[in-house]
This record gives C-alpha cells, structure tokens and sequence, in this order.
C-alpha cells in the first residue's frame, strides 16, 4: 500500500479500542455545504451572573445556595439521570429485557469566574479540577454500589449545554455502559494475548511516526487516533500504563493540566471561537478488581467542520451504518499541531 | 417486578438486535431546558423554486440538468462518500488497520413538488418511492461489488439536511458498515437457536401487548420499540419474516407506504412542525447468500423531545456511555397514538 492512498481514496479505519470501524472519505472534504449554520457567540461574558445557578452565591433551582467557592465546587445533580436510592428490580418477559440502574450524578463547576472556559485557565488552575477529579473518583470508586465512574464536559450550546459556566459532570453507576463495556473487552483480549496495553503499544507506534501526534510533555500525548471519527477528535494518553487518574502524582497531574491546556487552547484558535466539544475520561472499572489491561485516556468529540458555524452531522448513514468522516486523521493533526 | 417501575425509576433496557443498552430515566422528564433552541421553519415552501438543484428541469453544481420528472427521480450523488472505482488497498501494519472501502451512492427525490415531504404525500405516491427502492436495491444487490445497501433519509436543517426537496439517499458498498453487522450477529445467533427470526418473535410480543403499537394494517406494524432511544423513535416492520424489501408484493408495497404516511403524519402533529428524523431501512447483506435470519425494517430517529425547537442531545454520556433517554417509550407510543 502507498502511504498516500489513506489520504486520497475511500476507506474504512479500525478502532482497536471499540472494535469498530470509521469510514473515511477524503475526496469529500470539498463538497459545497448549504445546509444549517450554527449559531455562534463570541461574546464575552461578566466574570459574575446574577442569573447563572452555576456562579458563586448564587441559588439553585432546589432553592440551595451555591457557596462562595473560590476555585472547583461540586455539587450534585439537582435533576440527576442516575438516583442512589432507586428501587432494584430486573425484568426478562421473553425479549423484553430491562435492568434496574443506580448511581449518582455531579456537577463539578471549574472556576468561580463565568467568563472562562478550560482553555482560558492556566494549568496550574487546570491541575485543581484534575485534584477534584480525583477526590470525586476516590470517593465513588469505593461506594460498593458504584462499578463504573464517567467524568466528562459538555461545551457549548451546539454540544447540549444549558449553561455556559465553566462545568463539567461525573455520572457514577453500577454497570458499564456500552462504551466501556466494548473498551473493555478489546483491551482485555489484547492484554491476554500480548501481556501489554494495547493503548500503550498503540502510543510506542504513533510516537515513532509522529504523523498523528499533537504535543507530549513527560507523561502525556495528546494525539489524533487513526481512528478518529470527529473532524478534529483528539486523546489525551498518559505515557505510562495507568488504569485510572488515581495513579497520577503531582507532578503528573499538572502535565495532564497543560496537555488539557495546550489542546483547548488550539482548538479555540482553529476556527476563532470557543471551540463546542464534549470530552470524556474513559477509566477501569471501578468494581474492585485489579483491571490490569486498563490503561485510561481522555477524548475530545468536537462537532465543527470546517468554520465555527459548520458542524459534521452525524445523522442518515452514520446512525444506520457507521461514522464517516471528510477530513482524514493526518490533516486535522497537521491543522492543529501548527496552532500549538 | 411491578409493571410501573419501568415509569417510575432509572433503568437500562437491552437491544434485542443490537446486544446494546439504553438508558432510561423517566423521573428526569421535568427538568427544565435553558439550553440552545433550534430554528424552526414552518414557511410554506413553493412547488418549485429555481434554485434548488433537485427541482425537475434545474442545474446540478456538476453541470447535469434534471428531467423534468413527475414522480421519482433517482441520480448518482454529485459528491459520494463512496465511489465505484477507488482504489483497493488493506493496510495491517501493527495496531494501524485499514481497508478500501468501494461503493455506489444516490440520490433519491421523492416527488417534483419542492413543497411537499413524505409526511404531504399520498400513500399511492409513496408507493412510487417504495417501487424506486425495491428497483434500485434489485440492480445494486446484483453488482457483485456491492454487499450491502442502506437506505436512507435526513429530513430537515437539524438533521444535517442541506436541501428542503423531499430526497432521500441510498448508500451501497463491499463490506457491512457497524450498525448492521451487529443486527446481523444478533438475528443469527437467534436463528440458529431458535429456527425463528427474532424480530418475528418480538413482534408477536407486542401485538399481545399492545403498548407499545402505534398502528397495524394487513401487513405491517409501527411501534415504538422497547429498547428505543430517541424520545419519539419508531419502526415499521413487516408481518411477514422478509429478508429485504424486493419481497413485497405490491398491495405490502402500498400497505407499507401506508405505514409511513401514517407515522410522518402523526409525528407533523406532535409538535405542530415539520418533523425533522433520520430514517432509515435495515435489510439483509447482498452478498448473495440467503441470509434466512433477517427480517428487513425501517426506523425512525427523531431528534425533537418536548417542541419543535427543544432536541435531545445525545451528547457526553451518551457518547462515553449509553444513549440516555427521558421519556418512557410507553408514554411516546401513547402520545403519537393519539394523533392518528
Ligand atoms: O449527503 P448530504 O445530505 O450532503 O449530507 C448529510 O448526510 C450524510 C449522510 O448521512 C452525512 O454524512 C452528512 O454529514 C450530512 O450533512
Ligand atoms: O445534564 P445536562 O447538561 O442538563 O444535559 C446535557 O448532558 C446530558 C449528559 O450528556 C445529556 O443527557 C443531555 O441531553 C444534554 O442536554
């Protein structure tokens, strides 16, 4: 195969970790689009909203006050999916199948200040939402009726999010969801087979032919998998097999703040504007099994295209077939790296 | 179990075709929505408006004219994803894995009447697609090349439409996207053990339960499954186990336009707009075997949750996770119920 061929003609990525395929087209990227535009806000926004239920001091719907918190606050989710004390019941009437699901939901606000998002913190700031990442999940991992804990940021109206205030959620539960449940298999195949993460071999080859990396530090890459399927989807890998954030020292912690940091930053500098994702910490399991073949990372689903009012839907052929995307893995990676 | 529980708290309920999982949280119904509100459109549209490219007698970007047709009007997709004479490639190199992919993509226009969609036409009209369908899935399940063809519609801006002309796609290539290789392990696996299709068997369920059952004629079912995961997510499926649409004799083609006359109408009532989805037709692989575990249908994905201008997001964990719904599928089948 010529190596140029994955970036003119129609073909189909595998992603090692889900077991799934993307479809790429890259001769597609050129297609006049005439559809929906997105609306995008650029304005600043104060520091401080009398109106956001988010900001310090301020009141919830619940009627509880938000305390006069300086730097991360969380709380729990005043309308949360999950509920801890939910009834338990499981249902098997011949197809009909349905378990009961427990769990408990959390809004972590990243700053006090409204006006910023993660890419306008400094790392150092970054490192304190990583601390409470880690507080959350220490807690959660050792709720006995906890199995699995999904941190993760929906940004941007475009990406479902009613708030604009700095903010991210931690939905805990006792099952794996889908997602997860496919990670882990693909990864536990792969550690039985090779007595090594697959991520981390992964890692050793893309570091070796630089085409998809973004920016690494000591214990971080961030890169574009192979397999991405947004336009300008993007993992942050620690270097080190860890199977989840609460092997992170200090110092580690603040690395994996810049890698945030460096790649936000890009993103809001790609098509000028406060670039919509939603991003997400895939972890082992947290149902007190050693999960050795787990080794955790972060992605970033950005929707944007090709401008800040242009977005990829994923819709007709992807929700029936597979994702399928224009531009390929290489030339986002490009697109980005010249940002950093 | 009591039969109110699946009302009352969050559950989990299984895909019986795709072996995945949903989650269900009926308590969350009433949250409030501060979020991003989409643009409606309920302008009448013209019957023809000279610059649509899909209008009869008009100008393609490529610089091919339409005829001026008077029912359907099928053409090759001026910028396919997929093209017939790409280049044929694997690549295996360590954890990199990829494969051309080849295929032949169309475009199908539904009707010359640039005002009108699926929802405005009469069932006699719709059969006319229904009989382009089978005609196009006849010739393209003959190319030796082709092994499975997705039919497919993005109706309206929010779905990532970019031409209000009814039309829909059809997307055909060499290996089973994602989507339908799961559907496919998972009604063989049944067929195997039970010498039945399993989507038959489910059906027969609930025709005795009557729940979830929007509407049935002679021939067909539209129901909201049990396992949906759009808020008004429905399928039409045949009585009768039928491998792929070229089975339907032409009363089953009128009564299967039928069915979907009727379920576009209800859901342009609903909300009182034109209601934006993603539907779509799984059939069995074209790969010429006989593929006796499949029984063809068509689902509807529609965004909107509570008005036209408020959508579900299926956003972080519904992408790190499970797709994550609110309303029951129980209270959606009685609501659209009661429009038709
Ligand atoms: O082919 P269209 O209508 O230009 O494009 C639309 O449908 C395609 C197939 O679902 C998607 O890949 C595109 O993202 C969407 O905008
Ligand atoms: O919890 P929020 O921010 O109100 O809601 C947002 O994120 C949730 C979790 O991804 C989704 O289920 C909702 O559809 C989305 O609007």
């Amino acid at each position: 195969m010529d190596n140029t061929d994955l970036q003119d003609y129609s073909h189909k990525r595998l992603n090692i970790l889900t077991g799934e395929w993307v479809l790429v087209s890259p001769h597609r990227a050129k297609r006049p689009w005439q559809g929906q535009n997105e609306a995008v806000s650029n304005d600043a926004r104060p520091a401080y909203d009398e109106s956001c239920y988010l900001c310090a001091g301020n009141t919830r719907i619940n009627g509880e006050v938000n305390p006069k918190y300086q730097d991360v606050f969380v709380f729990t989710n005043d309308f949360a999916a999950l509920q801890k004390d939910s009834k338990s019941f499981s249902l098997e009437d011949g197809l009909l199948v349905a378990e009961s699901e427990t769990g408990i939901c959390k809004v972590v606000c990243f700053s006090p200040d409204h006006s910023k998002s993660l890419a306008d913190m400094e790392a150092k700031d970054i490192q304190k939402v990583v601390f409470t990442w880690q507080k959350e999940f220490k807690e959660l991992s050792e709720n006995p009726d906890i199995n699995y804990v999904q941190i993760f940021e929906n940004k941007g109206a475009v990406m479902g999010c009613s708030n604009p205030h700095p903010h991210g959620q931690i939905w805990s539960q006792s099952t794996l969801p889908n997602e997860v449940d496919k990670k882990n298999t693909q990864q536990l195949a792969y550690y039985n087979e090779n007595n090594s993460s697959i991520l981390g071999d992964y890692l050793a080859q893309e570091l070796g032919k630089q085409e998809r990396i973004i920016f690494e530090n000591d214990s971080f890459v961030v890169l574009i998998p192979f397999w991405a399927v947004w336009p300008f989807e993007a993992m942050i890998v620690p270097k080190k097999q860890q199977s989840n954030i609460l092997e992170l020292n200090d110092t580690e912690a603040l690395e994996y703040a810049e890698a945030i940091s460096v790649l936000t930053k890009a993103y809001d500098k790609l098509f000028n504007t406060s670039f919509p994702y939603s991003s997400g910490i895939h972890q082992a399991p947290t149902d007190g099994n050693e999960n050795k073949h787990w080794h955790w990372h972060m992605s970033f689903y950005p929707p944007l295209l090709r401008s800040a009012t242009v977005k990829k839907f994923m819709v007709g052929y992807e929700m029936f077939g597979s994702p399928q995307r224009d531009i390929t893995a290489e030339i986002a990676a490009k697109m980005i790296r010249e940002l950093i």
